[in-house]
């Protein structure tokens, strides 16, 4: 979850128009490329300024351009100007805090998703902010940091080519999408097999580790919960909204963008129920476990108890105990422990205590 | 639940189009028969390749095509190609981990479910996909095992054919849906039956085994619900699809299989509050254990400490112990240790401790 | 709940126009009884096949005939044939496990919804399907067993014999719908009433007992739930409905209807609540009550425990022990001791543990 | 909640015509006053038959009855013939258990709510039943027994008459349903402040005093939310109601109506779940607090077992024990002992233990 | 939460339209500052009667009126009488208690939602109510207490004077609004901070001061969903509204309000969620913790229970006891508890108890 601040006292109050970037990484350079689909040889070609932009926009079929990196704030102000995207959205696209949503333009739609990625050499989920801008002729993608995550369709585009340029920029953004909910459901599906990891190590009696791992993965299923409902939501209104910029007989495809991000929903709901399940069975077993601790002593105590006391009691230093000098006072005494002991015994086992 | 991977990493950004198999199985042949309605004498024959469907199709009756087996994906090429069936939806076919879903297309409406069998002899639950494509003149289903399941059916498809031909494709996949949701209720029905034996066995004082199968069971109810749920979704929406696949004469029988998948969701939710209550029991019926365990201890400790500290008094060496002396002091210990005794059990007796 | 299995393998895959019976009861002889209404004398007549309903059926006004008894399948036959009602109908009359539902045909509406009786002379709760049959110009209901439930209503329809024509079939059937509902609220109330009764014991202190009552009600009020909850469905449908099998001007008492399966529902919630609560309350004076014990316990044994560590040293048997040939060691020892346990108990005072 | 059963077996079947009181208290007489609004005077006047009010009817103004009492059956037979109210609709006024709900008749509305009042000399909170019938220019209440909860409204009525005449009865029923409502919120506040003292107390350390007062605050909301929440279905249907009974111009106030309403449940919900969280608090303060009682049970214990079985083995009689001879075996002891004590203090200490 | 009462018992039964302050703050004088927004100036300007706006008013531009303080009821007789305020509308903005909601009128929009401000040097959250009166050239604000929370708009309107008149005064209420809902944002992330404290504590063990401190951030949490949830709906219906007095141009504005506050709502789930789960990772690490008392107390007493004995059984004075006078006596006991100890440590080494 968040680890910038939400809000930051200095940015309440900034007009929706103010564009400026809340995030931090400021470092690198910012990396644009153009994929222009109607090419022969539909290539990736990086540019470095807006205008280089300028030949690709006459081009009847559709190009995608993609930004790595939202701190630029002079550069996303010629994107506004040049491409007439409202200054609103580029200010949603530079606040890397801002929640998944939908909203729709005078001459395109927006749409904002976090992309979720598992390294597996750093064993780690990445997180980033996947901004949509869908216009007529063109589609603009906004990350913060560089990835690979969209090389299969990009390797996809290529090879089909004409079939992207026939269904259009809108497409397009289902592949992207389809793509980064893909991504959901596989991340959602590496942590199912480490609960089914947990289940199976429960049977053979939990202990401390287990506790640990299941509270880890609860607060990950809570992570991605919090990111994984409201996209939903976007996809909910994306596939009923009735606009221009998607074209109905590509409906069939964002359709099915829906049935995948609720089988996502549906994981993650049948997740915390396996994981609160088995937070139920760790707590039986740890108040199983405590009865039959507490059973032992009681057994070993009330048998014990009573026996120290008998012994203690010809301990004493009295001048006068009549028993102490019976012949055979030393084996009465042992025979009375072990009758007691005995009884003792004969009754738990009845009480089925062990 | 799923143990295949849900999605592998391989399979990320694949073109909905594509016609591949994602599933595990692959060293069987897929099996083909064809069920022909209007033939007379109403026989399931076994077809090999595509081509030999061509007979049947110009027949003005509909036909029954079946098929287990989902690996060849050259057949499946063959069937959209011939049969106009969508890539997208084939592509859906070939997916074992695919959600219960259903999808209008223009030739045709596409019924995705799980059903499940319970084998007696080998007392388990399998699951499978079962994928239903009804168009005018033909119903195609789809399974990647083979099974008895729809025997019935056949059965009765052969001793009704004129009822079966007059009412068409659709109420052919109405009653194999019908088949799928009764053995829903029946492995529920199961599972309700084991339930009241743990609530039996409750009665008598629940011990780990209970608890064990508790746990099992609510596993189970989580897997089928993440199964059965969902297909509730489909049989709703194919209720009040409006669709020229399915005559409006017939929509009653679409209506029935509504109200019996809400059988087996109500069943379902009803179970798992049966078995919620039976934790809760075994919970309660530990918490009072341990309290019993507790209060033995404690009321032997309580009655024996003070009793062993009077005897450990006499048992001390000093030179100058003016009581051990006492002509009668060893029996006025005795007294003064059973007036203690006495007066604790007094007590104990008093505040109900047993 | 059904202790007659839901779905028998068997039953699997039966065509919806079967006219089976699924149920157990085949002894006694299916009672047939006609009301009919339009008579001066309305009175209760016996019949013993459905060819003795013809002259009541050419009545202007409408009948109730009644049915105890399900398992007659040639009988459901004739009534199939003679009275216009389809088969898919009669077959879920005949079904025991069928869930309360509502549905409408060509010539009338069904309805079937669960009747509990409560037996004094037997202290136990029946459960039996309803099942209605509204045509235009007549009311038939079927029940498995015969009952003295609707007594009152006949007696009221002897009384206002004309009220009840001049309303129609429709206001007898709202009539048998709200005793059924009544019945319900009875029962519930019934259950109130020892929800009360163990709330008051509560107060003195729960012991197992009350464990054992607060289960076995939270269990009946499951069962209830399962049959009341569904009926409220009906009831709502029933409601909404536009037929014209239901006089318009008669809609106000299924308004009613609804009201009162509404406060059934709410009292089945709001018993639930109370029942957890109580639940609850158990639970914490149960740890409570374990705190008090452990306390106890704990008292005791750290105030005697270093007393007799200190008379377990004076009870060696060193040869030189310098405390021992003091004139007042055994005094001084008793002053230490008592000093011990005196802080010891100033300190759990301060504490607050008695 | 209800100590009269909710359903007497002898209602069951009564039509719902029936005019018959179903309460306990017939003592007292029924008490009539009319409030003629037009008059000059604005005055309440006892009338004692139906007949009285005559006069009053023709009045182009509205006059308001209010009736206490319901066990008339006479009286209520009255008024439904000379009122043409319909007897359903009285039947339910002589219902005290009753659920609130709204209806609609031919000439006028029927709203029924609970009044709560809290009497501050019997720190208690009365239930009783509001009826409102109203009509075009007449608006009748009842209630079972006398109270003044009205009396501000009344006292309003004199001073702002000519506002009242403006408006209409409708006007009239929005400041009677508002005052009830202001009680809801009124009483929710006084819960809302014990609620605050309890937290107050927690903070102290919770003792079973505070744990018997959340259980009954949880009792007083739950019964309360009994009332109210059916309370605010009536008024949002009456706010959404599309009736001649209404003036549009008087819709506002139903809308605050409705406000209010919403207030009196979200308080609710909040207070539920404040004392959920108290709850809470004390089960984890009692489990802190075992866990406490057993360290030190545990502390103790564990020192000094061991020291007291060493001093055991120097009390031993044997005719051989070489340590007993040394010269400074005693100190020896001691000093193993101290040792002992030490290490097990310093093992302690280092797990936080105390 | 409210800490003055709810509803004073005096003011039950207060015609709506009664201008009286319901709450604490009298001493303050009522402050009144204009905002000219035609003004080539755009400044401030203190004012002290409602004539004082007399020369404004007919502006063809708009202006903002802020009034800090409820209290001075003849100023607001005089409000609803200039300025064409309906006085049900004062009268709510004069109740401190008033629950969020939104209202229209006949010339105007009047919404009431809480604004929270987070004062560092106090380290406290101030909750106040904000009442906004959009009318077509006008907009006012009432706050009980002065804040500069709107001070980023203030400099805002001075800066960018042309595009706020453009807009129009529906424009300020939205950035006003978004103003109060950035607030909301930036305390819940103040809220989640220290939940994510807490969080990193619990690793290394949680104790008391844990507890309390989760506690103490659910009781604020709980305190905020209940001013934060009705926002919520006023800003849903502000979004919903179709009114005049909201340019449908500005209506992406509200949308985005509806973003934002949806964003502080389920934020407000999410710390929940994490709170609860925090919680129940304290009770398991109790629940384990006791369990690990117990089994260290357990070890060691029935490890020493039987050794104890045994030197008891040695320590006793009988005459004839003859191991005592066994050469190795001594010795052979020694042995002899040393195997029983070793064997008692092996079987918990097995049984894993440490």
């Amino acid at each position: 979850m968040p680890h910038t601040p939400l809000k930051r006292k200095e940015d309440i109050g900034l007009s929706p128009y103010e564009l400026k970037f809340r995030g931090r990484h400021r470092s690198r350079e910012v990396q644009m490329t153009v994929f222009d689909v109607s090419a022969d040889d539909a290539q990736e070609v990086a540019i470095r300024t807006v205008e280089e932009l300028q030949p690709y926009k006459d081009s009847d079929k559709f190009i995608w351009l993609n930004i790595d990196g939202l701190h630029n704030e002079a550069l996303m102000g010629e994107l506004a100007e040049n491409l007439h995207i409202p200054a609103e959205i580029l200010s949603d696209v530079m606040e890397p805090a801002t929640r998944p949503h939908m909203e729709e333009f005078d001459e395109g739609l927006f749409v904002s998703v976090k992309m979720m990625q598992f390294h597996e050499n750093m064993h780690q989920i990445s997180i980033d902010n996947l901004s949509i801008v869908l216009m007529n002729n063109m589609l603009i993608t906004f990350q913060e940091e560089p990835s690979d995550m969209f090389h299969p369709v990009k390797e996809r585009l290529k090879k089909h080519r004409m079939r992207f340029m026939a269904r259009g920029a809108d497409y397009l953004a289902f592949a992207l999408l389809d793509v980064v909910i893909d991504h959901y459901i596989f991340i959602l599906g590496m942590i199912g097999e480490k609960i089914e990891e947990v289940e199976n190590k429960m049977v053979l009696g939990p202990d401390r580790e287990t506790l640990k791992v299941i509270n880890l993965l609860k607060h990950e299923l809570s992570d991605l919960g919090h990111h994984i409902k409201p996209a939903r939501e976007v996809i909910m209104s994306l596939e009923k909204l009735d606009t221009d910029f998607i074209n109905p007989e590509n409906d069939k495809y964002f359709k099915e963008l829906h049935d995948n991000i609720n089988q996502a929903v549906e994981l993650l709901d049948y997740y915390r129920e396996l994981l609160y399940d088995e937070l139920n069975i760790y707590h039986s077993s740890m108040s199983t476990r405590l009865n039959d601790i507490m059973a032992l002593l009681t057994v070993f105590s009330v048998i014990f108890i009573p026996l120290t006391f008998i012994v203690g009691v010809y301990g004493m230093n009295f001048d006068y105990m009549p028993e102490l000098h019976l012949p055979n006072g030393y084996f009465i005494v042992w025979g009375v422990m072990l009758l007691i002991a005995a009884g003792m015994l004969w009754y738990f086992k009845r009480k089925k205590w062990f």
